[in-house]
């Protein structure tokens, strides 16, 4: 899978951010770790100048493991003398903090790519213990509704998003109800056994020719004995599929084929943020812990807006009207993927702890299915 | 190019979609022509059947053109019969009018492909006479405002429109200015002489890629010599590129990118839709004469809004507020596409007459360049 | 199919072949036609110059079959101006003779490519009429001994041949028998319903990656209905396989695994060539005119050498010692081919008569299965 | 790279072999250590089951080394004992001796695969260290001469050797002659600046394909700066181009290509191994212990058949006349590979000691580069 990179990458990589942006530039004195390294863990700054191919991330054998973790000190080390004896932060304290929640953000991708990897290995191999589990049954599924109308989104305050997340404007919204928690393994089963895959008519046409080209018959990690019974692959291990866990790791494609099936629409992102503001949403530390989505509580109001699966939304990732990338190669960092991707929101159980925000806007291609992704469906009202 | 089909396959399709949708459901006694051209020259209907692959439909030597028009013949003189001899209307009419405007739309394909295999060919064929042209210079560029607030915009009224332009709905819209006129080829080739195709700072990340995949240093039909005198492949022959004419055959990404070194940005769909109700568009004769676009003539408000090229939005094409696709085939007319594609306004010098509408909503993958298609830029005001 | 080429396309060139080797450098005062040409129909005479790449040639609409058929007749008009005027026939004789065989070649892939378009078409088109043919049992399977020796093999003496045809040498062959007859349809039929498309043990490793990336089944035009009733398909259309008649369309890997199945091997080129010597080899009518191979009659000695189908040999298409290339483009005829590819010897119902020889060199690519191609079994003795 | 497996693959494959061919069938007893690593590690035995596909093998970050050395060391220690506890070897002695070179032949590939592995890394990792060099100039290029006839090759004789090496058969060769030393640097650069790779005229059809479609320009691991001087990647690092070195890591097509620019040619395996018989062949301490061939000394008689470059020859990888593979799983082993291979000859620095014989038959797809392969040149006489 070329979109996967190895741990040791991921932990080079965001070692680089804070070297190239930070210590480089800001740090009197600073000598860089190893200049080959900047060509070896750029992943994607085409300002910054050359790099490593994103596919051939695997041929690296070398730096060993132990070479990461040197750099890795070395570039800690410089950051604690960095933070201690600067002066004027203006310019750093943005960056910094850009810094912690991009490495955050592979905190995620690390989680994500590494359950990809195991999944291919006919060994199976557990990246957590699995502590034992008590099935319950999910929530009935109930709609709430919202009456629209013209309504703010985005991000606006002091506290830190990303750009992309920005200005904060004024969106019309037609009345809208949205599903008080994520689809279930169980009503996406129905869909799955229903002949969903083989229906052309719940299929945008891309999506169709991705459900022929790679053979999709269920979700990413479902799998099946040769006595019909399915399973589940997770970081705890293969599991049997249970009925009221949110379905989880589906491409946006399959997402909106089964809210078609379902005779319902997935939310756009303004009504998932609208809807988001209304939501208690408290972590569950199961989920966080096993690396896997729970079952929703018999809660009422919204529930797993955050903390169990990204939500696929019916909105293309687009800038927000009056949109302004930072300059530089900072700039780089969400403006330049608005084509070609839709946005999710929420947030995942392997998403870190503190990252999570109701303006928050992730967003993948609509084929891609090794994000911790799940539905919510909406309609209208 | 696997988009491009023979000119016979289109009028083959052409009569197909009558036969299908008409003839078969609601001529009592109709034969169809040949039970395998349902399978020879479905486009995409999966509902109706399978069908000949799209990058096949070269290869067909058989049915010859003779046959096709043996097939057209057919199929008009049952649809005479039909129409004089109908007295319930309610289910035909729509269906009737649909084949007409989509019989239009492959009548511009028609010339679109055309010009594209005319251009791989080093004979450099011309289809239609190169009348003499006199060099005139484009109007100045100039900026028109509008106040935006909440509009409404798509299709309202009993004449004749996709599904996709409905419903009307209202929109939120920020102050905007919008060009007077189509971005020229003088203005485009002072990105390309300063490095544009080179620079990625401009581009989205699936422009660079695409830009270096597919090697593009210009738009699709520009050539150049030894001496480094530049032309421009047309379907009266090659010419002189005339600086003052709008440029044309750019991808989603060339004039996204192209916005962008110009310190400007795309229109949204809205913007554009909002503002085309301001602007006269009297229809050029001599672009729809030789299928070439013609330099804006020096009169105030907005021009060659129609009959020139389609413009470029920033807008993806995604469905409208609470948009239904009909039930059965005709659904998939255009609801199946609203994925992984973007939005184009306007009209061109190709299409045909009486196709053209302030609520038109054309769509092209972001890389297409063998639509007509240009530039207009817009701003915040 | 990229090595398919349109008919119109084979006509053109092998009158540029005319035009560039004879009548430019030996017809004093000759006009080149059109020099756009030399670059359309090159085949791949790297030392003329460039041309165009072989699998866009169907893209070509421009020149039309009128055009070239212009172009012949100009080629033909000049060709009887140089034969008549020439005076001095060193250097043109071999050339001329070399065009001639040149062009029989072409004759024999103008029907290999119809035979092929028309077999993707859905409307199966009949090439040729198809005459009543009477089912007669092939004679039976018989083996002939030769005892080897060191043997004298390839061309030697004044009639024409290819230049991969010598020198003429000497081979040390171990003896060995020889199939009196080609491989039926029923012989082969049996291999396949032993499973032979399924099991690794008669492949080899190349041919079973073949076998599995294009999902071989059966021979190149053999077809199966819903009853399981098999039909072959011919240039007089699709016929319900006939038992008697030689299995046609395999590619070397196939003949490869059928013959390690029997018990038997392929015969090098060397065997054959000795084998050929005592063989009468009547060319049959029939076979001409319907362009498909007929069963064997039930004569004593060896049949079905030539006029029927090529036949593979398990020699790798290698120079013979001592072997030269001629000097300049000529040169580039058959040297340049000699890698990657495995022998055929015999000839084919749709080889032009006269274009046959006991020392002639086919050859294709191990996975080809577009020739005229069978099998005959030999075995060591 | 797909030809490229990690070390600790070759690792757990040649541990793997033992354990599925000695001691599952001949030990009593004996515990299949982890029966999914018969599946894992297999790398072509069709016979023996499913597999891992090859290009996936980088992807296995299970089992760990750790986990690797254990299961050789199971497989070592019942190795021990089933060689201490066998009683009738008729059957065991045959598949321990085939046991042990296959490993040898693993000890070769995985310094190949590391080479390449490393010469990818922009780090340039040095596998071994580079002791201090002297620069000699190599022994003046001189052809001796052999008057062929019908000799003998092929092995004969109760020592260890592959299948493909028999039966011993009788060849007719016309007399030739033969390089006495290996192609240097010198002499490849000195076709390289005539521009070789830029001249078809020099090139096999596929091999010109080949050039164009890979971009080459020189030999696999030549490398040269912004000031034009060139060096060479080895397991020692990176080290300006020794002009008396052998030439290393070339295709068959370039090998091919540069004998015929020098107006000479290839040998065939039977001439290369009829030569053979006369050389005296010390193996170079320099060579083997820098993984890297050095300049040939100054002696008299044919140098450098074995031991520093395995050497390409013009003869296709084919069954020998009478060749029959072993039964079973084993008879995979070589047999398979007969089809759009060439055979080199010799043995190379990285060669393990005792692994080489005069009728060795090495093999690899005429394209492939990252073998240790040189030129020997050869001429009619």
């Amino acid at each position: 899978m070329p979109d996967v990179s190895p741990t040791k990458w991921h932990l080079a990589h965001s070692s680089w951010f804070f070297e190239t942006f930070l210590l480089g530039p800001h740090l009197a004195g600073y000598t860089i770790h190893d200049p080959i390294y900047g060509f070896l863990f750029n992943s994607y700054y085409e300002t910054v100048g050359q790099r490593w191919a994103r596919p051939e991330r695997g041929l690296l054998s070398r730096p060993s493991l132990d070479d990461v973790h040197a750099y890795r000190a070395h570039v800690d080390a410089a950051m604690g003398r960095l933070i201690s004896e600067a002066e004027d932060w203006t310019a750093m304290a943005p960056l910094l903090e850009l810094g912690l929640h991009h490495e955050q953000q592979h905190q995620e991708l690390i989680l994500m790519d590494i359950k990809h990897v195991f999944s291919l290995n006919p060994l199976s191999p557990a990246y957590a213990a699995s502590p034992p589990k008590a099935l319950t049954p999910a929530s009935p599924l109930t709609f709430t509704r919202f009456k629209g109308g013209l309504i703010q989104i985005g991000h606006d305050g002091a506290e830190f998003a990303f750009d992309n997340e920005s200005p904060s404007h004024k969106v019309w919204l037609e009345p809208f109800a949205i599903a008080n928690r994520l689809t279930t393994c169980e009503e996406y089963l129905a869909f799955v056994e229903d002949g969903g895959y083989a229906r052309p008519e719940f299929w945008l046409s891309e999506g169709w020719a991705a459900v022929n080209r790679e053979g999709w018959t269920a979700p990413l990690y479902w799998r099946q004995d040769d006595d019909g019974q399915r399973f589940v692959f997770t970081l705890t291990g293969q599991h049997p599929l249970d009925p009221a866990e949110p379905v989880c790791h589906l491409s946006f494609f399959e997402a909106d084929a089964f809210a078609r099936w379902a005779g319902k629409r997935l939310p756009t992102e303004a009504e998932w943020e609208l809807a988001s503001h209304t939501a208690a949403s408290p972590v569950s530390m199961a989920s966080a812990q096993t690396c896997h989505p729970q079952a929703a509580a018999p809660t009422s109001g919204l529930q797993q807006m955050h903390a169990e699966l990204w939500q696929w939304t019916s909105s293309a990732y687009a800038p927000y009207p009056r949109y302004r990338p930072a300059a530089g190669a900072i700039g780089e960092y969400n403006g330049k993927f608005m084509s070609g991707q839709m946005v999710l929101r929420g947030s995942a159980c392997v998403t870190p702890e503190g990252h999570a925000r109701s303006t928050y806007r992730n967003f993948f291609p609509p084929a891609a299915r090794w994000a911790f992704s799940g539905v919510r469906l909406a309609d209208d009202a």
